[in-house]
């Protein structure tokens, strides 16, 4: 069975959207990513790192859907990451109210040895340099790496991320941060120019209008579903992320044809992560519910068009 | 063979975008639905007006692509409606430079007399009083009638509006506005509002984001295509307008999965529309062209997925 390195922030996040408020719940990157992943059954380990402040039943609750927590470095002495931010009406915009780093100032990622030989490693948003060592513990070299990062990284390590970036093979970033790492307005333009810094792969996020996959000179679109109700965006990124790499870790298949379904999957998931706060939604979620949902994304998307 | 009313403005438009500007050239809502309607190769009549200074060459030029003109009135004392505007950078946001009204402050349709049974009517954005004269011109019920409106006529004649909303089949209208006439934020939301109000289809026009299509509890979404360059916006949502009409004219077909066609053939079109300035690439365009581009369509947005 193939395996997968999760490499993100668990943490703690308190948020607030038009529709309520919660006080410090069960966030990070890493827990978003790894509650994807965990639905395909597959052997995924993550690497990460918490305080003494941390909850052991977040732990065990980790290891219940089968995720490795080995890698999971605690630091007794030392408190967990928190993050807290309020959304604006639209629910496409946020104000960071908190982040207090804490253990995450001195990270120093351990991928547990019998995870060195993974065949996909999903590095979530962290500072260049942590995904770049993960990279470097491996004994074998990955089939696939995918990296996820943020402006934030582009505006203080921006030559640590192109480095990184130069040895990844599918890339996940939002509209606006395609637009500042290239400089380029077109989406297609400034795709095609992260593509000549290593990527394969540039899947470019939209928020609540999907995202975009290229490769080469193709384009797919997976888009979000239309829902009655956003509740809370926060982890939806994470989600996608988690569901892509999941699935590509399932099927051990790294084609543009199965990336096309691996984005399709990461936005199902995704879409079911906003209708609660935070977590909640993935916790309850089942095989029954992904796979209607599945086919809700082809009903949104599916033609058959006679040509006039 | 099935008929298509086109009401709307034939009008002269200058454009300024970041990529050079025009003078005075051929435009109008109007205009752009019966350049996309005439690729279906159906029996479309515009009824508009126009002042003394506008070309013959024009009136020319649309009767030779099969479009009835006897509903283009000509005042010949007066001048032809002028908008000017000039898009920002995003290319998503405009500002209007003038609007002369002229001829159209008293613009009073008339139906050439045998389209008074057309199939089907495409009331484009122009004040409610005058798409209700049209509707109220014609001596058989049409089958299918189309709406596009805008928000000014929600901020100057929103009982007009609502009155002509209240007959109509299908409606297509921006997100913003979508929200402004709903007071929804979510256009799920807000699309089951618009049908409570009368129309049986709601398009909801997402500019680059591609359009929502909705009908009782079914959403599907027609992708904009990724384009490397946005020339000219102007006219891609009458193009987009005139796909739908054209489409459904010519099959006669009004059912979900027909209207889920039709706006994929107006995304397609719209999609032309804005690789040049103008009606210019509407003008050139083949149907080896429309076939391609269909195709890049279903590539962009198939998959077939097993479940895991």
């Amino acid at each position: 069975m193939s395996k997968l390195v999760i490499v993100g922030t668990v943490a703690f996040d308190a948020i607030e959207t038009p529709f309520g408020k919660t006080d410090k719940i069960l966030g990070g990157a890493a827990t978003y990513i790894g509650l994807a992943a965990s639905q395909f059954n597959i052997e995924g380990a993550i690497v990460s790192v918490v305080g003494g402040d941390f909850p052991n039943e977040y732990i065990s609750m980790l290891q219940e859907r089968g995720l490795d927590v080995s890698g999971i470095e605690i630091v007794e002495d030392g408190k967990t990451f928190f993050w807290s931010g309020r959304y604006n009406n639209d629910m496409n915009t946020r104000d960071t109210l908190v982040t207090e780093l804490n253990v995450l100032a001195d990270f120093n990622p351990k991928v547990p040895e019998e995870y060195k030989d993974a065949q996909v490693i999903m590095l979530g948003n962290l500072h260049p340099s942590v995904q770049q060592s993960v990279i470097d513990q491996m004994v074998i070299k990955p089939k696939l790496i995918i990296l996820d990062t943020m402006n934030f990284w582009m505006n203080n390590a921006l030559e640590e991320l192109l480095q990184v970036i130069a040895k990844i093979d599918v890339i996940t970033i939002n509209d606006e941060e395609a637009r500042q790492l290239t400089g380029e307005y077109s989406l297609v333009v400034a795709a095609k120019k992260i593509m000549t810094m290593g990527p394969k792969y540039v899947v470019i996020k939209k928020g609540e209008h999907g995202a975009l996959l290229f490769c080469d000179d193709e384009v797919f679109y997976a888009p979000a579903l239309p829902l009655e109700v956003v509740f809370d965006p926060t982890g939806a990124g994470d989600t996608f992320a988690g569901g892509l790499s999941g699935y590509l870790t399932k099927t051990e298949d790294y084609s543009y044809d199965s990336l096309k379904k691996a984005v399709i999957y990461g936005a199902s998931l995704a879409s079911f992560c906003v209708e609660k706060f935070g977590t909640e939604r993935m916790l309850k979620l089942t095989k029954t519910e992904i796979h209607q949902r599945l086919q809700q994304f082809k009903n949104l998307t599916q033609f058959d068009i006679e040509l006039t």
